[in-house]
């Protein structure tokens, strides 16, 4: 029995069917940038049909998007990634149309990437774990007791927007010294322009005068020693050594995984800093605390998708 | 059927009988200062036997213990509070052996504040609640999914210890920027007399020149206007709402009791205050969060093992 699994991105859509706990097949998409929401649901209906094989023998389609996701109605409320989607959409529904009646469920992006790495991924035979994606910001997502938390409103695992400096760095959400602030891609370059702007010589605005500060530039500017893209890094893996010792003290966890498109180009070394940063900032001496890089890299997100549709964790639609 | 709580502070011995949600019996004896484990031992059955009627009726006893608490075999490993508890003592066995084998169950002091605020106190009907407790130190213990959550070495829910800015004060743990340096009452004292020896001027260190700057010195040199103790309180008040934002954001709550010594002391205007700095900080508009005054004062830790001994959430000893 297959399932599919779908990770809506801001740039591209990824597809994987899966059976059992192995990926028989994948494709990607661009991201429509025109046409809002009911583009999307043609991109993905697309994808699935033409890409990857239709759905003959597929048991359900599961979505992992970005944003703010209810669960129960298959909405998507907010998801400032995705051009032109500036009202709730019931996406759940839509694609459940699209296909004719196929059940359908939707649940958010990062939830889903870290229930595939507690599944399939790094997170294998654990029963709890945090899941950290440092990528343009910084999303997590908490397995307790082996389950998937949601929280009282679908939002539990946000560790991107843990203060780790109470009046620090203001974040892209409007608070101030939030994790993400610190490590997110999109912080890091925000940082990166204003230092260069103070006259600190750095490669990071040369390799990106107008363009996008990619993970590939900060990966670049690193290892040509560039002294600014060493400092933010060197504040990237303090912070989240902060913000992920105060998560593993408040919940006593034993396992963090951390993953995410920065993260991933930065590679194990980048996850051992932080792994050194958490622990050194432990509050129990022995520390049973491991910190250890995802292993499903960008497919994180479409294999949880199809694992939460095939455990029919979220609701499915229609 | 009654049960007996018990929480074992720093300087007294809290005792209740509880009948259903009723406590119907309460005394307090002095904690002994001499004598270390065994004579604490002595003291809680003295509590029990000559000052709470004995064990006539009794289903079984609890108790709150400070420090690190191994529920399983009713072991009190660290206990800085304590004087002369150096060494992990078995305290359940040995109460029970005292009690000719009567059921004794151990758990933390603020895990079972926690319990008891949930069960019958300021968030009855909650089905999940952080609560924290600003005394000497700040504690903390959580309610997920109507059960205590103790994690995986039985330290969950320590939001004392969660970094409110990244290198910020010394904790009494050691730590940087923990909650219980800018919040609770050693650490408000040691920082008053910091200020002191600066040359700043408080009424502070005059009402309390060496011994303990108690709560009721804070409370004294709040309301005189005193404005070192102004600055103190307030900016105890932001570290609370920014570690309660924090948590809040993690786990996505809705509830925070927020009892202890010295929140109790202040009162509901400081708790008022800490909810608007929470919220303030809140990472979704309209964030449905309340933080309020816990309603037990401090028997909450006695009610709190009673309960815990009755629903049988910890391992009974013998």
């Amino acid at each position: 029995m297959s399932w599919i699994g779908v990770d809506l991105g801001g740039t591209k859509i990824y597809g994987v069917v899966v059976k059992g706990a192995e990926v028989v097949h994948e494709a990607k998409r661009k991201t429509p940038t025109q046409g809002g929401p009911l583009a999307v649901v043609d991109a993905i209906a697309a994808l699935v049909t033409d890409d990857l094989g239709g759905l003959d023998g597929v048991h359900g389609v599961g979505i992992g998007a970005p944003g703010v996701v209810d669960v129960v109605t298959g909405t998507v409320h907010e998801a400032p990634n995705l051009a032109g989607w500036v009202e709730p959409f019931d996406l759940g529904p839509a694609v459940a149309e699209a296909f004719g009646g196929h059940p359908v469920t939707v649940d958010n992006d990062v939830n889903v990437g870290t229930v595939a790495e507690h599944r399939i991924g790094a997170g294998k035979g654990a029963n709890e774990l945090l899941g950290v994606f440092v990528g343009t910001g910084v999303g997590g997502g908490l397995i307790l007791d082996g389950r998937l938390r949601r929280g009282s409103t679908g939002l539990a695992g946000e560790i991107g927007h843990v203060a780790v400096e109470q009046r620090g760095r203001l974040c892209g959400c409007g608070g101030r010294g939030h994790l993400e602030a610190y490590a997110g891609r999109a912080g890091l370059e925000r940082r990166a322009r204003e230092l260069d702007g103070e006259g600190r010589d750095t490669m990071l605005v040369e390799l990106a005068p107008a363009k996008r500060m990619t993970s590939s530039v900060f990966a670049k500017a690193l290892a040509a020693g560039d002294p600014v893209a060493i400092e933010l890094l060197d504040e990237a893996v303090e912070a989240l050594g902060v913000a992920i010792s105060s998560a593993v003290t408040l919940l006593d966890l034993r396992l963090v995984v951390v993953g995410g498109g920065l993260a991933d180009r930065l590679g194990p070394a980048f996850v051992g800093r932080v792994e050194q940063a958490a622990r050194s900032r432990s509050f129990t001496s022995n520390s049973p605390l491991r910190v250890v890089p995802g292993e499903l890299g960008d497919r994180s997100g479409a294999i949880g998708a199809a694992l939460v549709a095939a455990e029919g964790v979220a609701v499915q639609h229609p």
